[in-house]
């Protein structure tokens, strides 16, 4: 219904405060866009997969914040399946597939289907079991989730309560629950959606020598069929359903499971890895332990690779609203004309623009990572297991690292937005809900640093009983040349006056990460303390690791970029990235710097303003870089983060016309009526009936 | 329905372990309760309505979380309407009905008609004014809200853009809205409740000598109807309505306003501190300009002494489940038995721990600072205004740091418990969306701290000009010692050994609070620097005081509470607190302590150790601590933090009993199909009605 306020404007106008902003960069965002996200075809298949969904009703982000948490499940089951039909109609393939749920940006029910539980059945089943499943799979005949975690244990795999229970009579295993917390929780797509599950149980067989007492063999996948496929209610023996509210992941029915001695056939049990003989009972394992790693670290690596975009859809909504958003006149000027930027003040500043920089800290490291995996893959292939301890660790310190890193940032922008990031408009409401599950999910970020510091002690106890070996990595390198040159150490410089040492940087941060593992091998290995008392300082360890992969990869990566095909200014923009980005992580922790000798006094002293005058240096190409990120505006849905920078627009429209639901219902605001819609006469029997 | 997983258990006693807690500690939880919470009869009000609240099926919060936003606004409204008849049926006073809406844990729409409406009538209008509204606010027969903020403008009330216009002809204001961004924005019970409005817009006069040109007196407060009484539709030249989601405040109508010339009477013009002499058009305000800060201060007052019980509810649920939790055995034992609770972890106790005893460096302070809010308003009563500026100063960079440590404590508690942090039975979903507002309104968290350094370089100043004047205060002694010893500084030791120095730590906080500001004060005043360069340095000063207030604070209550009441070993261990507080704090950010030579280096090397063996002490008695707080489980709301830890049974219950909205759905999963509800052959049509 049209009205006077369709002909306001806003006091002032953000298409061309954003215009002008892009006019006063140099930077090609579209080259840099294409370096920083060619891998496997993304940016093309971002745009043609962008294009389909913006044309189909159901994939409308305008109303589903008011939905509530039932109808989020039913509209992500319709949109998975609506998915699921386009893959038919234009022969996408699985990253196309996968790219429609990221755009669409909810958990679909069908997720697990396509990740953990294929993957579990091509890894672990026998072929025979391969040639059964996998075409019952792949036509979607049958519906798969993953139920590893229980009610009373997620990181502590080996104290799984669920048990598999061999009867050499029958030839079956008995799938039991033997007590409330052995109930599998929290599995995507179990509550509702699935009709199969990789069941995770702890294999009891019956020992024939001490006369049938059950021994176990640990925790091992059998796929058990849950739900009958033509009624969809779970099998008898069953109780299963999904797990209700949460924080995100509205859209996903993450659920429990229970059963009561449930009968499964011997074939249930997957078993490329893993035979029971069936007339003796003798069951044996097969094959390198740390294969197991290989799509643990896979997911990670994904993590790691995903966090970056994660964090830039943050700060690419924070940079451009804070450009458009203006507030106060500047105090020492006290003049008329706009008022400032909120860009503009350091206090923002220091916020916002860090976290663009560290985009492309994690950006390199996210590179390096598949690098790293895509080696290490064919190494195994080739037999080698070398270098898998070196991807795990790596793959831990840094998923613990880069999933924090990202969760803050994007708070931390919100809360540099004023009030509006607090709006529904902002854009950050369900990507945070949802993204805060990610510090916890597959190895929580306290937890996995364990693994990094054990296998940095065992790296540091090896350089000093052996200095002399040949290093066997870059680490090893690292570790020696610490024990050549600790006794003499001399804290490095990385800032002369104006002038900054890139090189210095990388090595500050390198020698307190080996300064930090020496420690920790001093108080384990030679002072024997309890592994307990020393968490915190290992988990501490873990991130000065990281943030030297950090530092260093991104350092290797400017340095290479700078005589590449980028134009001027973009290498020396990553440049001053990388400055902020190290310089900032620094002058957050500064006291292991300083007292391992790593860094100078001075150049401590001089991080304040040498941070401020690096912002001052980036702020002018802060909305070319976001642009560079190339989020689409539908991924966005964000009013603060327009492209076009009508944010005002936009959120008006978002209240005044797409707030029907609300704003069309006329309420009874008198305290002795029981009425809560005028005139329905319906005495608040409607609300009362949902509680 | 009955099934088998009525006779389950969970693997370890939950009961057991919280009562072998409590048994393990001599603290008199009841007595510490009293000594925390008895201001204005708290505990007592909070049984009694508590007890109401939970007989009453409306008030049930089972279900909520599966509601759509405007059914949580429809059932937040049926709510505040039940409330004010519970009001009248009970005969609450005021601080009661407060307390139905704290217990409710909801914002009422009803809560702004409570608050900022009728304090403005109350210390903005005249006597007659008065005279004429308060009695219809009493019967309620209106309902009022407080529309400030604007689209464009919140922190910068000079920036507003909506305007009041005087018409002298026919002694009429227009009000009106130039540009979108003029539009009211983000008030509270304005969207759909409220039929008034407080209206903040621009005065503008025709000015007679210069040809009727407009001349602005500033922003000033209408009183408006917006609303009919009896179809409560708006009023013509009127736009009104609910801005949409938000992150919290979901039973919440927060609105946007806009006026097309809309005509109010003189008499519109709250006029106790201003007159409009119809007949000359001259504006005169009268009164002294700190007495705007009053109910600012007061409101911050109340943000800051909640800030403990908000950051006490995260601490108790992450207390009673870390105990509660179990995961892994001891790594350097291997042994059987049950595994460790994860409180016992150092890893998972310094994420919680400090944020205990945070809670009560709070509560220390809150009370602080309503005591001088008192003592304050009685000076302001003799005439006396010298001490609004430290009032107006200590609020504003409190109310900052204790709303961020608050908010940033929720999400760190939440993180601490794992997966199940992330569920609904956390009880953190709502108190955490809700609570992320504080840290924006009422003055943001970074905004402000200029307040307080602007109020710190003028103390310095005096100080280092007039050194030898008489103190005015405790910033001022301070400031005049500073000047006096920093030629000769001796970097002080907190601890010794095992031994630690309460004194010298409140001294170190002292020191750092009054070398920042003196840094501040040369740049500013010596140096000249531009104010915008120095925002993050005078951030970090703010943070700084107002860290030593609480140091001071705490300090003081603590020595005063070993010869208190209270019985051994309450006082020591809150004196555990104190300590596991301030040097927690200080380790978290050493640098500055460190480069002011407030803080020796062998204190500083100390800290690791000292902090663990604190943890080690306060560790015991962390569960009697939380139950000190007598946080009711109605408002809790947590499986997680059951007081008698019957954690799984209830994450259970949830699941199982109270999810039927989607576990008695059968769904079609066949993605063939676009029905989404099996055999309701609706072809997916109900969904797509809602987008």
């Amino acid at each position: 219904m049209p009205d006077f306020t369709d002909a306001l404007k806003p006091a002032y106008d953000g298409a061309a405060t954003l215009a002008g902003e892009r006019a006063g960069s140099n930077i090609d965002a579209d080259a840099l866009s294409k370096h920083l996200l060619s891998r496997d075809g993304f940016l093309e298949r971002q745009n043609r997969i962008c294009k389909v969904l913006e044309g189909e009703k159901l994939f409308d982000k305008s109303q589903q914040m008011n939905l509530s948490r039932p109808d989020r499940y039913h509209l992500g089951l319709a949109r998975a399946k609506a998915i699921r039909r386009l893959v038919h109609k234009h022969s996408w393939d699985h990253e196309d597939a996968k790219m429609a749920e990221y755009l669409t940006d909810e958990m679909s029910p069908f997720h697990l289907h396509l990740t953990m539980f294929v993957t579990t059945i091509r890894e672990q089943a026998s072929d025979e079991q391969r040639a059964y499943w996998m075409p019952k799979i792949m036509d979607w005949s049958i519906l798969g989730c993953y139920a590893q975690s229980e009610l009373g244990h997620g990181s502590n795999v080996r104290g799984l309560e669920t048990t598999a229970t061999w009867d050499p009579e029958k030839k079956e295993f008995e799938i039991h629950s033997p007590t409330l917390t052995a109930s599998k929780w929290w599995n995507g797509s179990m509550g509702r959606t699935a009709t199969h599950a990789i069941v995770v149980a702890q294999i009891l067989i019956p020992s024939p020598k001490s006369g049938s007492a059950l021994k176990s063999h640990g925790p091992h996948p059998f796929i058990v069929q849950i739900r009958d496929t033509k009624t969809h209610l779970p099998l008898p023996g069953i109780v299963v359903g999904d797990i209700g509210p949460k924080y995100g992941y509205a859209s996903m029915d993450n659920g429990y499971m229970l059963f009561d001695h449930f009968r499964v056939s011997k074939s249930a049990m997957l078993s490329r890895y893993a035979t029971l003989d069936d007339s003796t009972g003798a069951f044996t394992k097969r094959g390198h332990p740390g294969l197991v790693y290989g799509s643990l670290t896979f997911v990670r690596a994904n993590i790691i690779m995903n966090a970056r975009l994660v964090l830039a859809r943050a700060v690419t909504i924070a940079v451009r609203y804070s450009c458009v958003r203006r507030q106060f006149h500047d105090r020492d000027e006290k003049g008329a004309g706009p008022e400032m930027k909120v860009l503009d003040y350091p206090t923002v500043q220091i916020r916002i623009l860090p976290l663009l920089a560290t985009t492309f800290a994690l950006h390199y490291t996210g590179e390096m990572m598949f690098e790293l995996y895509g080696s290490t893959r064919e190494s195994i292939e080739r037999g080698d297991f070398s270098t898998i301890a070196e991807l795990h660790s790596a793959s831990s310190g840094l998923k613990s690292l880069c999933t924090t890193l990202a969760a803050d940032g994007i708070e931390t922008c919100r809360r540099a937005m004023g009030g509006h990031g607090f709006g529904g408009g902002s854009g950050l409401v369900g990507i945070n809900a949802d993204y805060l599950s990610k510090p916890t999910v597959e190895g929580d970020n306290w937890m996995i640093t364990q693994q990094v510091a054990a296998y940095l002690i065992k790296k540091m106890t090896t350089a000093v009983e052996k200095p002399d070996s040949p290093p066997a990595d870059s680490v090893d390198e690292l570790f020696q040349m610490y024990i050549r040159q600790r006794d003499h150490r001399i804290p490095q410089n990385a800032i002369h006056g104006t002038n900054i040492d890139d090189k210095a940087i990388v090595e500050i941060f390198q020698w307190r990460a080996a300064d930090l593992t020496y420690r920790a091998y001093r108080a384990r290995v030679v002072d024997k303390k309890s592994w307990n008392s020393l968490l915190i300082q290992l988990h501490e360890l873990s991130r000065a690791y990281s943030e030297q992969i950090l530092t260093t990869t991104f350092h290797r990566a400017f340095a290479s970029t700078s005589s590449s095909s980028l134009s001027a200014p973009t290498p020396s923009v990553l440049r001053t990235c990388f400055r902020l980005y190290t310089l900032y992580t620094l002058s957050n922790s500064p006291l292991p710097f300083l007292t391992s000798l790593a860094v100078s006094q001075p150049t401590l002293d001089a991080l304040p303003d040498t941070i401020l005058s690096l912002m001052s240096e980036l702020r002018p190409h802060a909305v070319k870089l976001v642009d560079a990120w190339a989020i689409p505006g539908y991924l966005l849905d964000s009013a603060l983060g327009r492209y076009d920078g009508r944010v005002y627009e936009d959120l008006y429209d978002r209240a005044h016309r797409k707030n029907d639901e609300m704003n069309k219902t006329v309420f009874n605001v008198d305290w002795r009526s029981e009425e809560v819609v005028k005139g329905s006469g319906d005495d608040g029997k409607r609300i009362l009936s949902k509680l």
